[in-house]
């Protein structure tokens, strides 16, 4: 492959980074950010964005349509974080446990307006008991929609209202959530738009369900990267959740929801070496540096760890890191390649575009940024880990 | 299941901390490094262990057994880490690229004794200009005992040979090191002792060959967890390199290494819901906490993403974590279960024993220890990642 002389900056800049390390191309992530954006401005529905892939301060202004919010929190970590960043109004949309509680207690008297989420009278119960009368815990009660994890089917009503007069009047309940978890095994176009209709359609009818008895119910949230990007209709949704689509990666565009070229991650690797005879070429990117999440395995097309790019960024081809340990990457092609492997000698910069950028990004402390003007790899954005 | 009384004490002692986190059973790990330690000094083999499971300083202390070690690494970040408390005598154990060897430069200019591995021409070329003829760099000849991944055929005499000449007198060869990598796909002891036995007669006979031929080579370096537990000779053999020991996993029980009730790592966790008509119990510990590691997947028993024990430590029978989000752990018993699952209400803590060490341990910044007296988690350990 021939690489042309617009290149040539940003290889010769990415080529003193040390690797593995992770890149950002700033470009890709703004032509992300701004087609959510507009699609869901045109339906008039709001956004909070998931700030669990990301962990970035830098990457949450970015996605953030107000001065301080609205986001959603995967954990209390992230809370206290993005929280100290000024973005303060906050879903923690992982069911509440107990325990946790004088934790979101101590940081809603910080300021930070923390709404959590359960799906169960205990919840409720323990909710209720911390909660300051003067300053009600706000919550949105989970919803199953689609059988993917935790939530209250959307028509049990009884448990649904059992939860809301269990809050009662010392917490405050605030809506209902649900995220389509199984659109991510959606075979087709036609797959996804109805799992975001059914995801759309059992948050409304539990909302009315609940207002119908007296419960105000003002937000009625859904969300899934799968899902935003199909949905045909938000009536009754007053705010939408996505996280993922801000990279995007591998197995989002293997379910159709973005093209190859829209990820933004990719992890920058060196060869280290080959087992000629068996067409695998070595590099220094295990799965410490890819993660071992293998999400495109059950996909028609298996990715492996990875689809290998050239150091401008594009794909070569056929070839993927078929295995991964700790700290070494087999490069080989797919078994369905029509094209021969390039010869890549050692010392050879390479780019893996990842199976699934939350579990990529995971692994590591920061981002190198190629800037939107293209070539240079001269930022860093520090990301956070832990609970 | 009952909670004996003297389990009421750690449970107090780990109801305090924030989860998910992990846990490290001192006593355990002691166990385990005593009984690896005790196997090699009676085989008069030395022992070079490997601290990429650990990345802990406090816990690298206890695994080397001089003072400044030795020891192998699986990044300069490591060799650097280790480097700054002491741990001097470093073999940095991934096939060196050349964009690394002037890091390599300045680490042993700071006074360690580091080590690089190589299995090509191209990279002993990169070697031998970058060694200071005054202070050659030290290399090891990595050799493919098994297919596993890279390394030499130990019988490719011809390019062993040219990678010796190669180096020249401005690098110095110390000698061969190989990794049984294939043992953890063994499915009995004998197939283990056949492992351990090829991958010392593999690196015997590549030293001899090298020897003949007037290179000094007095490094015979093997080892992996599995062959290090079962090898029946060492002869020729100089040191034994093993990591994942420390703390062992399921993977390693599953192959009969150790006993599910050796792992010294587990992840405490907190019931956040349930699915009951599933079977199903949400835990907040996902893959974030326990990794993507799917490594019992392909054993005779798939224990999903860890196998679930009360407080104490005590595998519940038949329970494992099925399935994992990002923060959503689903806990059911696996098909093969024969007794019922207990309940779990919201706020219970459990204990998750990790499918591979070395991926769990890596998702956090900390280890919580469990003191060899038994019963408080007081010790908190930092431990490191990166590159």
């Amino acid at each position: 492959m021939k690489i042309p002389r617009d290149d040539r900056r940003s290889t010769d800049s990415l080529r003193a980074l040390q690797t593995p390390c992770l890149l950002l191309d700033e470009q890709r992530m703004d032509g992300n950010i701004a087609r959510l954006r507009a699609r869901l401005a045109a339906a008039g529905v709001g956004f909070r964005p998931h700030l669990k892939t990301a962990k970035s301060i830098e990457v949450a202004r970015r996605l953030i349509t107000g001065a301080n919010g609205p986001a959603a929190v995967s954990t209390l970590r992230e809370a206290e974080e993005f929280a100290s960043a000024g973005i303060t109004d906050l879903t923690y949309a992982v069911g509440i446990s107990p325990c946790k509680l004088p934790r979101v207690q101590s940081i809603r008297k910080g300021g930070v307006a923390l709404t959590v989420l359960l799906d169960s009278l205990e919840q409720a119960e323990a909710v209720a008991v911390a909660s300051d009368p003067a300053d009600p815990i706000p919550v949105l009660i989970e919803l199953d929609c689609d059988g993917h994890r935790s939530g209250v089917k959307p028509g049990d009503s009884e448990l649904l209202l059992a939860i809301a007069r269990r809050l009662g009047p010392s917490a405050c309940l605030r809506g209902v959530l649900t995220h389509a978890g199984e659109s991510y095994e959606a075979e087709s176009a036609a797959a996804l738009r109805a799992a975001a209709e059914n995801e759309r359609a059992s948050a409304v009818t539990a909302a009315q369900m609940l207002r119908a008895h007296g419960h105000a119910c003002p937000v009625v949230s859904v969300g899934s990267t799968p899902t935003a990007h199909f949905a045909e209709s938000y009536e009754g949704v007053t705010e939408v959740r996505a996280g993922a689509f801000v990279f995007f990666d591998l197995v989002q565009a293997g379910i159709g929801v973005c093209a190859e070229n829209d990820i933004a991650l990719s992890v920058l690797t060196t060869v280290i070496g080959h087992q000629r005879e068996k067409g695998w070429t070595v590099i220094d990117a295990g799965w410490m540096a890819l993660s071992c999440d293998r999400g495109t395995a059950g996909q028609p097309v298996d990715q492996g760890y990875g689809v290998v790019c050239d150091m401008a960024g594009r794909p070569i081809p056929g070839l993927v890191v078929v295995n991964a340990n700790q700290e070494h990457g087999i490069v080989a092609l797919r078994a369905d390649a029509r094209a021969g492997a390039p010869e890549l000698p050692v010392g050879t910069r390479l780019r893996i575009l990842p199976s699934h950028a939350c579990a990529t990004a995971a692994q590591h402390d920061r981002y190198h940024v190629i800037g939107a003007g293209g070539g240079d790899a001269t930022a860093e954005w520090p990301r956070f880990t832990g609970w």
